[in-house]
């Protein structure tokens, strides 16, 4: 909550506590070292379940308020079952996901009441990548198009440097724009 | 299903509908062009809800069965309700998803046997970055971690070369791994 000339801004931010949080953790680098994990399980063919519960920061064990797990499988016309999000849907839900959190808490660190935040996020795939059929096509998204209807009580200008400011912050934003390195093995 | 010197093998794949597709689409290139979308609504403060329904494909509009939703928030140390898994989650669940359907696809089409196959999926994110304690450090995972478990009718030799070929051939880990080009904007 954020009171500014006599108006209350709730978008549901603690903002304060993430400003605290940031002078906490500004002496303590160690303890701004989080681990986020996630355990799979093999279902059947292209099915599998995927599930969330703990992860390490602020020096300690975390763990969620309960696990969450999400099926994801490959659409029928592959053939397959289709018991949930394909993975590379989940890539996209996850970065939408971590932009509208970042609008929100972008929006209340700026008093800036939202009424409503959408948005859709695309992304092509030429499948000729994954089925092997052509070596010079990549396996992930060619691009991505993320577009965002937000009705706030601010002007356009505000509006698009709200979602600037929280792109340039967005963990996911980062991980799917920019290279990480992946090791995979086996136990 | 598989069958080879007179062993049936049967991981739930249908590999001969697969690389039906990949003769198909080798002559097809337009119907390879795949665009994936997730729609995205803000319920309060960092928490939203993605959804998941059409796509196109095939030159034609497809649809999931039926819609699949999944809701993100930030976790109750970060002020948050932890209403889901956070964003940077939803990509590692999306990875670890990513590659046992491929596992299971590879090991299908080598006429391998898998009776089980767990995996984690770990992802090293210093919050010094999102957080804008140090520009040094950027938003996303400084690296991820992929262990596989697999139990098969196989050698240790050929289960490994099964995994290393899904990640070969994975949509999800070539987003993480590499650059893809994002745009965000304001409709």
């Amino acid at each position: 909550m954020t009171i500014t000339e006599n108006n209350i801004i709730d978008n549901g931010v603690n903002v304060e506590a993430l400003l605290g949080a940031r002078e906490m953790l500004s002496g303590a680098p160690e303890a701004a070292q989080f681990t986020f994990a996630a355990s799979n399980r093999w279902v059947n063919g292209t099915h599998s379940r995927s599930t969330v519960n703990g992860f390490v920061g602020l020096g300690d064990d975390q763990a969620h308020r309960v696990p969450y797990s999400v099926d994801t499988d490959h659409p029928e016309i592959f053939a397959s079952e289709d018991n949930g999000p394909t993975p590379p849907e989940m890539v996209l839900m996850g970065l939408a996901g971590c932009l509208t959190a970042g609008v929100a808490s972008v929006a209340q660190n700026r008093g800036i009441q939202l009424h409503s935040v959408t948005s859709t996020v695309e992304g092509d795939l030429d499948v000729a990548g994954i089925l092997g059929i052509d070596p010079e096509v990549r396996n992930g998204f060619g691009g991505i198009r993320v577009r965002f209807e937000i009705d706030a009580d601010a002007t356009r200008d505000e509006i698009e440097a709200v979602v600037a400011q929280s792109q340039k912050r967005s963990a996911v934003f980062d991980i799917v724009a920019n290279p990480t390195a992946v090791v995979v093995d086996v136990a």
